[in-house]
């Protein structure tokens, strides 16, 4: 499962409205095939690791796969239930049910109705991470959001003067560019947008060609390339956008925030202090210490080089 | 030695102007004397050890001292290289070398003069971050001193409204109490002052009394009980105190950064996040973001609770 769990990030940020689900196949101790929805949402992992397999035999084989294949007929292609049920594996084993109430419990059902015997619920927790974005959308009807934040010790993303290039170092920054290449979307407020927004792609060998929708969030703003977005409920209406980055700056990151739009907080951190300059995050809208605790939950915590990268998820 | 630098602590704190030393003797594989200096800085470590050692009989034992032993006479008390020559260890192994002119390499050579072997220099390091207070006050007039910041995951300290308690839980505010023990003064300004002067003592089981002197900066102020300092620069005068812990606010922080008076940095973080409020450090004089870096080492971290404490010492 870990193995399909890691194939099934090659798609993140690339799938929606469709799960970036993966999907191995295992006989006899050998991997006989691979697969991860495509890029679009189409074909699904299973099918993907099927047309794989296929001369080697999927019968007898166990197919271990992220989600509940689906069990819905759909003008793009067919159900993987019934993929599964033709080729005949002795086994499938599934990180967690598909929350879409068209095939919740149905493609386990349907598995089981054929011979096949299912183990659901294997990874529950780590599958659900794996494809935040369509589970937020599934249960939330918006996108999942990830907050960028890049500050100093003391909680500065800038100096006085605006002076921001750079804070973090070249590990950090890379890393940062890996999130935007594993987003549907990225967005910034208009201040970034105008300190900026050339820069705002996916500058990393090989991944260029993977830089996410931009968006911009602003009450007045029109630019030409970017679609803009009133106010972070917005996030909301947008088509094919399940995983969200939003990158700034302070009042953009507050204004998410306070809507409680915010599901995980990417905090790269410098050994560096700035003393008087720009605070990280505007007015979030907090009445007392009390309503700040127990929010966030540390998720993942690295070097980055001299950096620190620490991943919160909302609690 | 290892062993030696624990004792050492135990005086962290209470033995300025004297060096904090830890002293252990061993023979035939036993530990047969233990000591650290005593609170005003006598009797030294190496006495109380030989005195805990002469019923089992120092004559063939090693002793591991930190420091390089006293050889210059003192009318409080006489100098450690003359006890222990007339103790007969066969071995002397020392952490770090005396600076003070009086002794620098006189301890050493008056042990082997004697017939005595001596091992140095066997963990400076090591033996220079326990005694730190001695050696900045040796190498650069003044007390070593720690900057303690409390924040949020974004960098604040309180509020907009000014509320603060609290930020860090109660593990990370326990330690706190603990490095005030280890303390020879602490100093605030004078909004820190007027928030928290009734609490700023040792509340920790067995350490009430180790609550160190308290200094309040200022240009104008005066109260009862706490002595004034106008400018960071002036704790190159205070008397007795080699080891002071800077506790804020925002301005005396920002104030003890922009006169380059920082050693170490103790940063206690919360996770949570605030926004709007009080930043941790106002103006510390950075023109460019260039000159922030390379500034600070990271020399220790570690969870206490929900919160992480990372300890940064000055590059």
């Amino acid at each position: 499962m870990a193995a399909a769990l890691a194939l099934s990030e090659r798609g993140r940020g690339r799938t929606a409205p469709n799960p970036n689900v993966g999907c191995i196949i295992v006989r006899d101790g050998r991997v006989i095939g691979r697969g991860w929805t495509q890029p679009g949402g189409r074909p699904h992992a299973e099918a993907v690791a099927l047309a794989a397999a296929t001369a080697a035999g999927v019968a007898g084989s166990t197919v271990y796969v992220t989600l509940e294949p689906c069990a819905h007929y759909s003008p793009r292609g067919p159900a993987c239930a019934d993929l599964l049920v033709a080729a005949r594996p002795a086994r499938v084993v599934i990180g967690v049910g598909d929350p879409d109430p068209r095939t919740a419990g149905k493609g386990v059902a349907r598995l089981r109705a054929a011979g096949i015997a299912v183990s659901e619920g294997m990874a529950p927790a780590a599958a659900r991470a794996a494809m935040a974005g369509f589970f937020t959308r599934q249960e939330h009807g918006r996108p999942h959001v990830t907050l960028k934040l890049a500050t100093s010790l003391d909680g500065r993303i800038a100096l006085a003067s605006g002076e921001s290039r750079w804070i973090s170092g070249a590990q950090a920054r890379a890393h940062a560019h890996l999130e935007r290449a594993r987003a549907d979307a990225i967005l910034v407020g208009r201040g970034t947008f105008a300190a900026d927004a050339p820069s705002l792609d996916v500058r990393l060998p090989g991944l260029a060609d993977r830089s996410p929708r931009r968006l911009l969030l602003s009450r007045t703003a029109r630019v030409a390339g970017w679609e803009t977005l009133a106010a972070p409920e917005e996030i909301s209406g947008l088509a094919h956008v399940d995983q969200l980055l939003v990158e700034g700056g302070a009042d953009t990151a507050a204004a998410f925030l306070r809507a409680r739009l915010v599901d995980r907080l990417l905090l790269y951190r410098a050994p560096i202090l700035i003393g008087a300059g720009r605070a990280a995050l505007g007015d979030i809208g907090l009445a007392s210490l009390a309503d700040a605790h127990g929010r966030w939950r540390l998720a993942d915590a690295r070097m980055l080089g001299s950096d620190r990268l620490e991943v919160y998820a909302a609690a």
